[in-house]
C-alpha cells in the first residue's frame, strides 16, 4: 500500500509515460499526446522540451495537412542517437542488434552456435559482434545500455542463468562473462546489462508492438529443442518469485511419456519440441530450425510420415495450449520458433484438440496468432530490458 | 499508458489507502500511519479527519504506553458500524455472514445446499438470512453492498455463472435472481451486489489476512466435488480476459483418465476431488466433506485400502501442484476445502511428486501450506468485493 505521489514524482512519471509512448508508437504530434496521455497542451510543451534537452526526443513540422491553422508539432525519439545492444543466446545462434529508442534495429550480427557450446566461447564472439557496432554507430550516439535473452531459467535478482538445459548450462553468470569480456576487448562496457529469458522478452514485445497490442492477456510460445512460455495476465508480465514463472515446456502432459532433459518425464516439449517432431518423422539424425521445416514441407507435399508427425505434434501443442488457457483464459496465444512452422501446417488440430480441452467459457474469445515480429522480438525485447530503466525515469 | 494524477486524485487516492490500511491491519496509530503510507503527520491528520466524517474510521487515544509525550491516537475502522454482506454458494451449502469494515464477521447464517438445488430454491434461504442478520444490525449501521461467491465460473463483466459443473448451473444470472428475491422479501435490496468464484475470493483474502501474508506469488486450492484455483502473480489475481483464469481443476493431468463433469477427460479434478477419494476407498455411496474426512481418519487409523486411497489421490495432487509450480514459480501454495484434509496426512506424497515434476528453481523457495482462515475466507472474500468498490474511492 502505498500513498500517492508527490508532485515532483507525478512529473517524472510524466516523463517517463511521454517517451515511453513515442517509444512505442513513434513519432505523435502534441495534439494526439495531449488526447491520449489526458494532459493538457502546456504540460505535453514542457515536458517535450525536457525530453528534447536531454536529447531524448526531437520536434518537428508535420507535412503539409492541407487544414487551416497552424499544424501540432510531431515528437520523435531520437533513434539514431539513443539506442541500446539487444542480446540473444538461442539454442542454436547467437545474436546481437543495435537498437534505436522507437525499438528500430540500426544494426545486426548473428552467428551459429554450435550445440555443447560453453559460456566462456558464446560471449566471445558476442562481445567482439558490439565492439564492431559501436564502431559503425554515429560518434555523438548514447548507448543506454544492453539487455541479453536467455533460452533459460534466470534469476532476476541477479541475472544468474539457474538452468538452460537445451543449451546445456547450469548456474552460468552470463551477464557477468559477458561484461568481462566486453571490458577485455573494448577497454569498457556497455554500461548496465540486464539478462532475461528469451520467451519473456518476446512476449513483452508481441503484446507491446506486435500480434497481442491491446490485449492485456496473452500466452506466448517459443519452439525449438525445448518450449519456452512468456506469459501475460492483466497487462503484466508473469514472474513468479525468483523471475522463473512461465515454464510452460515442463508442464507434465503425459505421465507415461519420454524422460525430459529436466530430469522429470513427459513434459510437453517432450512431445511438441523439435526432438519430437524429427523423431516421427524418422529424421532422428537431424537437429535444428532447418530439419523441422523440411518435415513441415514434407508434410505439406503429401508425404504422409511426415503428415503424421506434424499431426501428432499438433495434437499435443493443442492439448497443453487447451490446459493453459483453463489456467490463463488468454485473448491470443502466439505460436514462435518452430512452434510457428508447426502451427502453419497444423491449426485445425491444434483447434480441434483445443476445443476438447479448454472450457468453453475460457477459450470463447481466443485468438491464435503467429508472431508479428517474427524473431527479431527476441532482439528488441532483450533490447527493452535496457530501455525499461530510461523510461522508468528519463532524467535519471 | 496513463499521465501521473491530478492534486485532487492524489488525495481521494491517499484517502482509499489509509482506510484499506486499517481495514486490512486493523487499529493503527497516527505515527504508524505516517510511517507505513510514506505521508507527513498533517497530511494523516487531514485524511483521517475526512474519514472520521465520513463516518468510516474513529479516533481513540491508545493504553497508558508508559512513555513519555503525548500518545499517537489511534485510528479504527468502523466495524460495527459499516458493513457488506459476504454470500457463498458452495456445493453442499449456503452460506451468509455480516462482515464489518476491517474484515471480522459480525453475524453469520448457513444452511445445507441439497446437490442439485437450482438457483430459484437457493436464493430464497439466503435472502432470509440477509433479511434477519440486517434486522439484528444496529440501527444507525450502514450496509454498503454485498459480494456473492460462488464455486463456478462468474463472467466478470455481469456476474452471470457460466458454468458450475459441480453444482450444476449453467448461465445462471445468480445475482440478478438474489436480488429480485431481496426486493420482495425487504421491499428493497442490499445495494450492489459483485458476484466472484469462491477460490478466487478465498486466495484474495488469505494473501491479505491469512497464510499468505507478504507473498507476492501464491497458488490457493480450493477442493471439494471439484478443484478450484485462486491464483495471485505480482501480487495480483490472475483473472483473463472474461474473469475465468485459475481454472487449475480443469488442467486435464491424465490423458487416459476418467470423464470429467466438463465434458473433458482426465481432468485434475476427476483425480484429487471428492469423487476420486470416495472412489479409490471403496465409498461411493457417500458423498461430501463429513465422508472424506471419514477416509482421512480411516487412514490415520491405519486403514489399508484409505491409506491407498489418500496416498493416490496425494499423489496426483503433487503432479499437479508441481505443474503449477513450473508455471507460476509461487512462494506459497495453500491447500483449502478437502484438499486441506488430504494435504495433512499426505504431505509427505505431495511432497515428492512434486519435487520430482517441479524444477527445482521453481521450487526452491516454496512453502506448503493450510488456510489460516478456514471457511471463513470464503465469506470475508465475498464481503472484499463490496468493500473494494468503497476502498477505492471511500467518499463515493
Amino acid at each position: 500500500m502505498r500513498a500517492g505521489p508527490s508532485p515532483e514524482e507525478v512529473r517524472r512519471h510524466n516523463l517517463g509515460t511521454l517517451l515511453r509512448y513515442v517509444h512505442v508508437h513513434g513519432a505523435t504530434s502534441r495534439a494526439e499526446l495531449t488526447n491520449r496521455l489526458g494532459l493538457n497542451r502546456s504540460t505535453i510543451g514542457a515536458l517535450t522540451a525536457e525530453l528534447t534537452t536531454a536529447g531524448l526526443v526531437h520536434e518537428q513540422a508535420p507535412g503539409e495537412t492541407g487544414r487551416a491553422g497552424r499544424p501540432s508539432l510531431v515528437v520523435r525519439p531520437e533513434s539514431s542517437m539513443v539506442y541500446a545492444y539487444g542480446i540473444s543466446i538461442e539454442v542454436d545462434r547467437l545474436r546481437v542488434a543495435r537498437v534505436g529508442l522507437g525499438g528500430h534495429i540500426q544494426d545486426r550480427r548473428e552467428t551459429d552456435r554450435p550445440r555443447g557450446m560453453q559460456v566462456v566461447d558464446a560471449v566471445q564472439p558476442l562481445a567482439t559482434f558490439i565492439r564492431d557496432m559501436r564502431k559503425d554507430a554515429p560518434d555523438a550516439a548514447r548507448c543506454i545500455g544492453g539487455g541479453l535473452a536467455v533460452a533459460g531459467m534466470v534469476r532476476r535478482d541477479d541475472g544468474v542463468v539457474r538452468l538452460a538445459p537445451t543449451i546445456g548450462w547450469v548456474d552460468e553468470p552470463v551477464g557477468e562473462a559477458l561484461t568481462a569480456e566486453l571490458s577485455q576487448q573494448m577497454g569498457t562496457d556497455v554500461g548496465r546489462l540486464t539478462v532475461g529469458n528469451v520467451a519473456d522478452v518476446s512476449a513483452m514485445v508481441e503484446h507491446s508492438r506486435g500480434a497481442a497490442v491491446g490485449c492485456d492477456n496473452v500466452i506466448y510460445l517459443y519452439g525449438d529443442v525445448g518450449v519456452g512460455g512468456g506469459i501475460v495476465t492483466g497487462g503484466r508480465r508473469v514472474s513468479g518469485h525468483g523471475g522463473y514463472g512461465g515454464e510452460v515446456g515442463h508442464m507434465v502432459v503425459n505421465p507415461q511419456g519420454r524422460p525430459c532433459s529436466c530430469g522429470s518425464r513427459g513434459c510437453w516439449e517432450t512431445e511438441v519440441g523439435e526432438n519430437a517432431l524429427l523423431r516421427l518423422a524418422g529424421r532422428e539424425d537431424r537437429t535444428g530450425r532447418e530439419a523441422v521445416l523440411d518435415v513441415v514441407e514434407a508434410a505439406m507435399r503429401g508425404d504422409r510420415t511426415a503428415q503424421h508427425a506434424v499431426r501428432q505434434v499438433g495434437d499435443w501443442l493443442g492439448f497443453g495450449v487447451g490446459n493453459l488457457v483453463n489456467i490463463f483464459n488468454p485473448e491470443t496465444v502466439i505460436f514462435g520458433g518452430t512452434l510457428r512452422d508447426i502451427y502453419l501446417v497444423a491449426a485445425a488440430q491444434i483447434r480441434s484438440r483445443l476445443n476438447s480441452v479448454a472450457l468453453p467459457a475460457c477459450r470463447e474469445h481466443i485468438r491464435l496468432r503467429t508472431p508479428e515480429l517474427g524473431s527479431d522480438a527476441a532482439l528488441i525485447g532483450a533490447a527493452e530490458l535496457a530501455f525499461e530503466h530510461l523510461l522508468e525515469d528519463p532524467l535519471c
